[in-house]
C-alpha cells in the first residue's frame, strides 16, 4: 500500500505559524473548530500547531496534527533541537519542512524527508519556485507545497494570481516522482482559491492568516472546505 | 525586588537535550526524580526538556521548568519558531539562551534577553569563554552560565580542569553586571564538581549527560544535590 | 603604544557593500576620489571594498583598505569562506565584523576579534543597540560601530534621528572598554550629520549609499570630510 | 550550442580552499603548475581559490578559474556578500555552490544556479548523497559534484570506496536533467581514483588536499591529468 493512502485527500492544511490566535488554549479552540468542520463537511482538515501546543491538542482532537518544524537531528546532544521523535511522540503525523519562514539547507531537507519516512511521520516540503518543488520530489517526500513567498499573507491566492507556477510544479513532479501529492498555498482565503487550486491539479491547499487571523475562524474554514468538496 | 531573588541559588539545572532518556515520559519520569531530590535536600533542581514536553511536565510537577531555546520573533508569521509566550504559556519560567549546540547571532541574545524580562521569563545565556561571558553579562540577562564546549559530554569537570576560566568569568561578570548570576557547565557530573564549582564564585551549575545518561538517575542527582548542601 | 594610536580620527570610513558603483574598476575610481579628498583635507578617509576587489586597490592607493567581512575560521579545509589572513596578504588593514547585512554568532565575533588582534588586522565590531556596543566593547575590538539598522539607507542620519543610541553607546563603552574608538553609521550622508556624530562623543563615522550612490562621489565626500575638519 | 560544449571534459578542477598553500602568492604558483600539465597533458585543468586571489590568478593564467562560492545576493546593500557579477568581473568563469563546507538553503541554490547561468558563469553544485544530486539537477545547473562529506580530506577515494553512490547518482542525474555534466569528490588523490572515476560515467574530478597539500603538487598534478589521459 503506497504510503500516500495515508493521506485523504483532498486536504486542507491549516498552518498556525505563531500567531496568538493560534497559540495555546486558542489553538486548541481553533482545532475544534477543524474537527467539526472536517465531521460536517467529509473533508480533511489538518492543523500545524506550535511546538509547545502538539501534545496538548493531539491529545483532544482526531484529525490529524502535524509540527511546522522538525531539525535534521538524531537524538543526542542537541539542545534546543527539534526531534522527529518528539514530535512523533507527542501526537504528530507528520511535519512541515522548509517553510518559506524556516528555509533549511538543501541536505538537511534530505536529512529530514529519510528521517520522517524511517519513523513514519508525513513529509510536505514547502518549496517558493516549480524548479525548487521539481527538486524537493526528488527526496520522496510524501507531499510537496508550493507557495510564492510573497504571496503569503497577502490574501492574494497563489492559485488566482500564479497558476502557471502551480501548474509547471504538477507537471514537473509527475515527471519526477509521480505519487508525490502536489499542494499549493500562499494567499488562500477564500472557497474560490481552493476551487481554483484544485482544479490547476493539486490535491489540496496549506493556509494560514486565511482561517487563524479570520474574524470567525468557524466561517472561514466551512467556507474552504465546501469548496472542496464541490469540487 | 531584584529580579534574581526569583532565583534560588544554589541552582542544579539539569538540561534534558534530544536524549531519549529525558524525552516524552522518560522526560516526566526524570523530572519527578529531581522534583523528589529537590524537596529530600531542600537544593533548588530545575529541569530544560524540549519544547513538545514542557507543558506535560509543567503540570505534573513544582520544580522550575526551562525551555532550551526561544527565537528572536514576536507573534505572527514564523513558522516553525519557538516564541517566549508559547514556552511561558505552557508553563516555563525560562530559558537557556545561545547553548553551545545551538549559538544564536549578537543580536538575537540582545533581543530575547529583552523580550524574556518583559514578559517575565527567566534567561540564561549560555557562553564559550570569560570575553563572552562579559560580553553576554552586558545585555543584563539573569543568569550566564560558562560552558567551555570542548568539555562538554566528557565527563571532565570544567571546575576542576579549567578552573581559571570560572573564576575570570566571575571577576569580569561582577565587574560589569554584579546582579547576573553566574553558572558554569561542561563535563559536570560528580558531587565534588559541584562543590568545585560553588567554591570558584557560582551559584549553581548547569549540566546534562552526568544526570541524564547516569544509569542511576536518582543516585546522580541526590550525589550532586547533596554536594551543594554541604558547600 | 596603544593599539588604537595606529587609527587616525576622526576617521570617515567609506563602506561599498556590494553596490556596482563600488565594484571592479568603479571600486577604483572611487577609492581614488577619497584619497585625493583625504589628501586635501587631511582628514582619514578608508574604504571598504568587496573582497574581490581588495588587493587591486590596496595596490593602487595609500589610504586604508578594510574588509567587509571574515569569517572565523583558520587556514585549512574551508571552501567558500573568507580568511582573515587571506585578507591580510591582499592589503586589507583592518575589517567590519558583524555588520547588520552579516551578522555573526556572538562566539563567532569573539573569535574574529581575537584573530584579527593576533595577526595585526584592525576590527570594526558593527552594532545596533546600546546594550550590543557594550557587550561588543566587553570583547575589546579595537571600534565599534553603533548603526540602527533601520536608518540604514535612508539618509536619516542616527546622529540626528536618534542621538541618544550614539551618547548610550559611548556612556557604556568608556566605562567598559574605554580604549575603544566609537563610530557611528545609518543614514550618514551631510557635511553636518558628520558633525553631530563627532559632537556626541564619536571619532568617526561609518556610511555607505552616501557617498557610493551619490551623483557626485567627490562632492559628497568633500563635504563630509570638510566637516570633520571643522569640527 | 548546448552550455556545457563551454566546459571541457575531463575535467580536473581542484579547489585551494583555505589552506595556506593555496592563498595569496603560493595560489599564484599552484595555478602556474596547473597550467603547466594542462598544456604538457591536453587535459583541462580548473582552480578554485580564495575570493581575495581570484583577480590576481586570472590576470596571470589562461586556464579556467571558479570561485569557491557565491551568495544569492543582487547588486545592493548587501555588506559581506559575495556578488556573482563581481566574480566574474574578477576574472572567473564559473563557480562552486553548496560545497559540503559550505552548504546553502535549497531556495538560495536555485537563486544561484539562476543568476549565475543569467550572467554567463557556470555552476557546479556539491552534493552530499545521490538523492541530492538528482535534486540539484533538477534545477539544471551545468555540473553537479557528488562528495560525500565523510570522505572528504581523507585520501580515501569516493571513486573507490563508495562507487555506487557515484553511480546511483550518474543514474540519477541522466534520467532528470542529461545535460548536467558530472564530477566526483572526496579523497581523490591518485590517478587511478582518476581512472575509477571516469569509468563510473563521471566526466570529472573535484579535488582539493590530495593536490594543494602534496608534498610535490607538480608530480600529483601530473599523476592525476595522465591518468584522466589513459582513460
Amino acid at each position: 500500500m503506497p504510503r500516500s493512502s495515508r493521506i485523504k485527500t483532498p486536504l486542507i492544511l491549516v498552518n498556525f505559524k505563531t500567531y496568538l490566535e493560534g497559540t495555546g488554549e486558542n489553538a486548541v479552540r481553533l482545532t475544534k473548530k477543524a474537527e467539526r468542520v472536517s465531521s460536517e463537511t467529509g473533508i480533511s482538515i489538518a492543523v500545524a500547531p506550535q511546538l509547545t501546543d502538539i501534545r496538548m491538542i493531539a491529545d483532544q482532537v482526531e484529525i490529524p496534527v502535524y509540527a511546522q518544524h522538525v531539525d535534521a537531528v538524531d537524538a543526542g546532544a542537541f539542545t534546543g533541537h527539534v526531534l522527529a521523535e518528539a514530535v512523533k511522540e507527542a501526537g504528530a503525523v507528520g511535519t512541515l519542512i522548509n517553510h518559506s519562514e524556516r528555509r533549511l539547507k538543501l541536505s538537511e531537507i534530505d536529512e529530514v524527508v529519510r528521517k520522517t519516512r524511517s519513523i513514519g511521520l508525513l513529509s510536505v516540503v514547502c518549496t517558493n519556485t516549480a524548479a525548487v518543488s521539481a527538486a524537493s520530489a526528488a527526496l520522496d517526500p510524501d507531499m510537496v507545497a508550493i507557495e510564492p513567498p510573497e504571496l503569503i499573507g497577502t490574501g492574494i491566492a497563489v492559485s488566482k494570481a500564479r497558476p502557471e507556477i502551480v501548474t509547471d510544479t504538477v507537471s514537473l513532479i509527475k515527471k519526477i516522482a509521480p505519487q508525490v501529492v502536489v499542494l499549493c498555498g500562499a494567499g488562500i482565503t477564500l472557497g474560490e482559491d481552493v476551487k481554483a487550486a484544485l482544479r490547476l491539479g493539486t490535491e489540496g491547499v496549506l493556509l494560514a492568516s486565511g482561517v487563524v487571523k479570520a474574524k470567525d475562524q468557524r466561517k472561514a474554514l466551512m467556507d474552504i472546505a465546501t469548496a472542496a468538496v464541490q469540487k
